[in-house]
């Protein structure tokens, strides 16, 4: 494994990680604007909204990652990162869309889930091929994965 | 290292993810059941239950995925993957177990919790001998670890 | 990519394992202390700054540890490994602090989020050199880079 074929990989880790400090200075500005001191989690909706937002991407941001990279390692990197801008692209939609009305987050959602799936169905393909090869010497997808 | 070496630890964290997307899609239908709309996190009982129990998991699952990958990767893949299939059965009984009554969370979470310091005792030992060997020249457990 | 190349790493990420074990396992006697039986998250103030503490640093704790394993991967496992110990003392700190009073985690706040950019910027900095030199051919760190 070279550092070259994963770093595309790191830089949309990195671009996450990034995405995810937005978020959480979103929360405080909002904790600000609306007098919600910590610990409390409760207050106007339109502070619940933004709260739920930024702890919903939390919660999916490890999983994105850990397929992101299985997907990229074990199937395309070129692939695992073309679904993975694309997550991150439907995050930042769904945090806005969830921050201005809870209807307004669905339709990122929907799209960011896809994405997801879209990234583990690699992931599962890449992992089963590596299996194959490795266990039963047989090499399902030739010289398809890892492009 | 081979991806050969680690695919298994990758198949082990597939699994996980896959559980981790059945657990949201538990809360989301018990959303609906008990007209829990975002971005309400209280509600009945029942609701509350299953909403803490997939909050549970997802806090876990990054420390759960670490350690396998450390366990695997600096002791032995096959122990790593062992422990690391118990812990998410466990963590399937926990879910199931908390659903139905906060007394029912318990015993898997005790096994859980066995399995979890297994993985992490495992990542001890696997590190310090890679630490001894690189830094002070001293092979400790000989070709015992990366069985 | 030899394994003493990121046996630190692994130091450091068992590290943080352990702190939010020890962070977890100060909820459940806070549970036990102030009688508040999960599914419920709500109580006296002082289990829900401690709730709340262990709530956040878990929250960022995926975060650290993609971004340590970036900047040491990709720049430099001595300065992710010296930075990193002190995000952990950090949320010591920050855990602590936030025991005590909402006040008294601002500044142990400050301190780790300090800690946390440091090492995204050091993950920038070695993902852009590694891209440079993977796709333009340029060194633009030289030897620099992975000390
Ligand atoms: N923790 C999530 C798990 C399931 C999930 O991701 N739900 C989606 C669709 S209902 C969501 O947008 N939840 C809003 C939220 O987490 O505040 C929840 O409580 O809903
Ligand atoms: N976030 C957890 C941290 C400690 C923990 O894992 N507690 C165990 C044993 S009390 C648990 O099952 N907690 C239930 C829950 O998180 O809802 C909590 O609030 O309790
Ligand atoms: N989930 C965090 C996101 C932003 C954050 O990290 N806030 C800092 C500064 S206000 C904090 O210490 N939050 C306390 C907490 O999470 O309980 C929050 O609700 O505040």
């Amino acid at each position: 494994m070279m550092l070259d074929q994963v770093v595309l990989l790191a830089a949309v880790t990195l671009l996450g990680l990034l995405e995810q400090a937005y978020f959480s200075l979103k929360v405080i500005y909002a904790r600000r604007k609306y007098s919600v001191s910590p610990p409390a989690i409760t207050g106007p909706p339109e502070f619940e909204r933004i709260f739920r937002a930024q702890a919903n991407c939390s919660e999916y941001f490890p999983i994105f990652v850990f397929s992101l990279w299985l997907a990229g390692v074990f199937f395309s990197q070129a692939l695992a990162v073309f679904f993975g801008i694309l997550y991150l692209y439907g995050r930042y939609l769904y945090f806005h869309g969830y921050a201005e009305s809870s209807q307004g987050r669905l339709e990122p959602l929907y799209f960011s889930a896809k994405m997801q799936w879209v990234l583990i169905a690699l992931s599962g393909l890449g992992v089963i091929c590596t299996i194959t090869q490795a266990y039963l010497g047989l090499d399902l997808l030739l010289s398809f994965t890892h492009v």
